[in-house]
């Protein structure tokens, strides 16, 4: 069976923020996401109440270049005013056109 | 600490899909799940209301061998008529003879 | 974009050890926490009772030697009485001093 290996990018943030970053995240090359809700816990260096209420995670298969593009725009945009996690994940996928 | 490498396979389908899902995993080896609810959003090539309502997130830890089979068991019979998304990821494991 | 590689550790229990347990990932070294609903089902060797219920799926990024502080504190303390299920998967994040 041939897989390939994409990244799998988490966004974890406040739910208020989800709909814009998903037109954003769709805007850097996104095509699909999985949302489901979850509730984030303190943080060093960030007062718990920014993670403390209800949060989204938001997760997308992209290309390594998409993947960059997510993580940079969000760096530059969400960590400096917003308790906004990213991380990035190698996952094998099948059809791996349809999320490219 | 011994930990050993197995898969993680990621299953996300709409909730209708579900109690089949888990008989046919099952059935194909997988030793136990954690179901989660989560919504889906568009996916090139597919219309949005194919993922747009209520969807499962089921997650198994299996061997490589049970994660090929059920890859190849959902791109046989699903990915046709369903919008389902498969993803295996290597995950670190104790006690694996548990999931094996 | 420079990236660091971290643990992304995730862990599954009933939901009633939910306090319990994310006190002890912090004093472990855990810096934050994203927790979800999930539901568990049946694992060989244990009746499904004991994962069928509401369990809470805790996710943490932290360093490999927080990893495996946390994994071999759940196998000695709660792997016997418990059905929990702990999995580390290497995941790529941006400013990685906040999670250490």
């Amino acid at each position: 069976m041939r897989t390939t290996t994409l990244k799998l990018v988490t966004v974890i943030a406040e739910s208020i923020l989800e709909d814009r970053l998903v037109r954003e995240m769709h805007h850097l090359g996104a095509k699909g996401y999985t949302i489901a809700q979850a509730r984030g816990e303190g943080t060093r260096g960030m007062p718990t109440i920014d993670m403390g209420g209800q949060n989204v995670r938001i997760e997308m298969l992209v290309s390594d270049e998409v993947a960059e593009r997510i993580m940079a725009h969000l760096a530059e945009h969400y960590f400096t005013d917003y308790a906004v996690i990213v991380y990035a994940v190698d996952a094998q996928v099948l059809r791996s056109e349809k999320y490219l």
